[in-house]
C-alpha cells in the first residue's frame, strides 16, 4: 500500500485551504489536525474530510476568515467563543490555546464554543498539552443532526455526543476520544456504503427491535443508534449523552432549539493543570502506576494483551512519521478529488 | 411498610454522629446526606450506611472533627482539600460550597479532595445546586478497592468510578449519578447476600467467562467487574472509568501508589455557572427542549415511557417528603443497631 508523507499531506491540505478563503493560520490549523487524525489511525476523520470542508468553504457554509471569530471573556478561566461557522479545527485550536493560557495562571481554563463547523477528530488535538503535563478535555454534540434515541425510546434525538480527555504520563500518556453510544454516525455511513452488517448489533430498528443492518436506519419509521450500554445499561449511556450535550450545546446557548442546520458543532474545552492541584510529578506517578497495573493484568485472550486509551495510536503515529501514512482507498480518492479543482493538479501524489 | 419522617431521621443520625465525636456541623450535613441519598430511594447509600460510619469514628478510621479539614487554595478558583478522613459527605459538601464561590465570581470553581473517608450517594449533594441554576459536578474512585477489570483484562485494578453532575432546567432538572463499571460492588455484595443471581451477566468469572453469578467474584482466582459497554463496547466504559481514576487520585496526588486501607474516596467537585457562558435563560430553554424531545419519543415498550436521568428519584422524593420514607427491612436492622448503642435507645421508631 502507498505511504504518503505527513508533512508534503500538511502542506497539500494548507494551499487548498487557502485558495478557497483560509487565512493562513485557519488554513494551516485545520490542515495539520486532519492529517494528525490520520497520523492516530482515524482515517474517517482524517484528511478524508477535507472535501467536504472545501465544498462548505465555496459554498459559503463554513467560514475562513479567523477575525470573524467572536470572543467574549465572561471571567479570567471562562469564555463564549462565537464561531460564526469557521473550520471546526481553528476554532478548537483557539479555544485549547485560549484556555490553556488562563490555566498557566488559575489551574483550569474554560471555553464553550457555538456555532464552529466540523471538528474532524477529537483525539487528533490532545498530545501536545499532553506532553506539556496539562489535562485537555474536548466535548461536543452536532446540534443540526439527531441520530441516537434515548434509553427505552425509538425516536432520535441527540448526537453521539464524543469526550476526548489526554491524561498526562511519563511512560503511556492515554489519549481517549470515545462516544457516548454504542457507535457513530460515520460507523453507520461506512457499513452502509461498504454493504456490510455492524460488528454487534448495536442499534434499533423504527420499531425497537435490536439490529446489525445499517440499512433500516434509513428505513420508514427509521431506526436509531442505541446509547452505550444498549438494551442492559443503556441509562447510563444515555444519561452520559444528555451531560456532554447540557455541557456543549446548552452551555453555549446554542442548540437544537435554534433548528441549525449543516455541518456543525456545539463544543466545550477545558484544559486543567495538575500543578495547582496535587502536583504534577504525583500525578504522573499515580498514571503510570494504574498504567502498569492494567498493563500486566492477566488477558482474557492471550493473544490480545491488555492496551491503554490512545496506546495503538500513539505506536501508528510513530510509524507513520516516519514510514508514512498508509492512506485507504476512499480517503486516496477524496483527496484526488480535492485535488484536482486546484492550482496543484498535476503536482501532487493524488494527481 | 412503615414509613420514617425524613426530619425525625436527621435529627437521630445528627445525635448519633456528634456522640461519636463528630462536630456539629460534620454530623448535620452527613445525617442531612445520607438521609437524601433515602428520599431518592437509594437505600444502598443511605442512613443504611450511618452504622459502619459510626464504627469508623469509634475504631478512630474516620474523622468527625472539622478542623482537620486541610484547604490548600492554590489559585481563586483551584484548590486542594486534604480531607485527613474526615466524613465524606461533610467534605464533598464543604467542596461543593467552595467551588460554588469561585463559580459565582468566575463561572466555575473546582476541588481535588484526597483522603475522604466514604462520601455515600452522589446524587444525594445536586439538587440545591440545580436550583440554584448551578451544574454541579462529582466523580470518585476509591483507592483502596480494586473491583473492575481493564477491557481485555481478568485482574481487578479500579473502582466503578461513579460520575454525578446536575442539569438545570425549568420544568425537569436532570440529577445523573452512574458509574462507568456495568454495576457497582454494592450491587455484587447485595446479590450475593440475598443468595441470588445478576440480572444480566455483568461480570467476568476468573477465568474470563462472562456470568451472572456474583459467587465467583469471591472465588479463586477472583472475578472481576465488566467495564460499561461489555464485551462488545468496554473499550469506552474502561476509558471513562481511567478518566475518573485520573481526575480524581492521580489529580488530588494521593491514590493506587500510596497503598491506602479502609474505606476512602478521592473526589473531583466541579461547579460551572452558565451565566458566565451562554447565559442561563437560554440554557434552561434548551435543557427543556431536550427534554421535552426525549420524554415525547414513542417509548419501545408502551408500558415504559421515557424517563430522564433523576425523574424517578425527584418524583420519589416529593412523595417520601410528605408520607414519610418507606425503608427497607435491612436498612431499618441497621438503623436498630446504630440507635441500640446510644443515649437515644429507647426513644425512637427502631428502638
Amino acid at each position: 500500500m502507498t505511504r504518503y508523507d505527513a508533512a508534503s499531506l500538511r502542506s497539500t491540505l494548507t494551499t487548498l485551504f487557502a485558495e478557497n478563503g483560509a487565512s493562513p493560520e485557519v488554513a494551516e490549523t485545520t490542515a495539520r489536525i486532519l492529517v494528525e487524525g490520520d497520523l492516530l489511525g482515524h482515517h474517517t476523520h482524517g484528511v478524508k474530510l477535507a472535501n467536504g470542508y472545501l465544498k462548505d468553504l465555496k459554498a459559503g457554509h463554513a467560514c475562513g476568515d479567523h477575525e470573524r471569530l467572536e470572543i467574549h471573556q465572561n471571567s479570567p478561566v471562562a469564555a463564549l467563543f462565537d464561531g460564526h461557522y469557521l473550520l471546526g479545527p481553528y476554532l478548537v485550536q483557539r479555544a485549547l490555546d485560549h484556555s490553556r493560557e488562563a490555566a498557566g495562571a488559575f489551574g483550569i481554563g474554560m471555553v464553550s464554543l457555538k456555532r464552529s463547523h466540523h471538528i474532524a477528530c477529537l483525539a487528533a488535538y490532545l498530545q501536545p498539552l499532553v506532553e506539556a503535563n496539562l489535562i485537555p478535555l474536548i466535548l461536543t454534540s452536532d446540534p443540526a443532526v439527531a441520530s441516537v434515541a434515548p434509553f427505552g425510546g425509538l425516536d432520535r434525538v441527540y448526537t453521539p455526543n464524543p469526550l476526548a480527555i489526554g491524561i498526562p504520563g511519563r511512560e503511556q500518556p492515554l489519549l481517549i476520544d470515545v462516544s457516548m453510544s454504542t457507535i457513530t454516525n460515520g460507523t453507520v455511513g461506512k457499513t452502509r456504503t461498504a454493504g456490510e452488517k455492524l460488528d454487534h448489533p448495536a442499534r434499533l430498528t423504527g420499531h425497537g427491535e435490536v439490529s446489525d443492518d445499517p440499512e433500516d436506519y434509513f428505513a420508514e419509521p427509521p431506526g436509531s443508534i442505541l446509547p452505550l450500554g444498549e438494551l442492559a445499561f443503556g441509562h447510563k449511556g444515555f444519561a452520559l449523552g444528555l451531560m456532554v450535550e447540557a455541557l456543549t450545546s446548552a452551555l453555549s446557548g446554542f442548540g437544537r432549539k435554534d433548528s441549525p442546520e449543516g455541518w456543525g458543532a456545539s463544543v466545550m474545552v477545558m484544559v486543567i493543570d495538575p500543578a495547582r492541584f496535587g502536583g504534577t510529578e504525583s500525578f504522573l506517578d499515580e498514571t503510570d502506576h494504574v498504567a502498569k497495573r492494567c498493563l500486566s493484568s492477566r488477558p482474557r485472550d492471550p493473544e490480545k494483551p491488555v492496551r491503554l486509551p490512545g496506546q495503538s495510536g500513539l505506536a501508528r503515529r510513530r510509524d507513520y512519521l516516519e514510514n508514512g501514512i498508509p492512506l485507504p482507498t476512499d480517503v486516496v480518492d477524496a483527496m484526488r478529488e480535492a485535488v484536482a479543482d486546484s492550482s496543484l493538479a498535476g503536482t501532487t501524489p493524488f494527481g
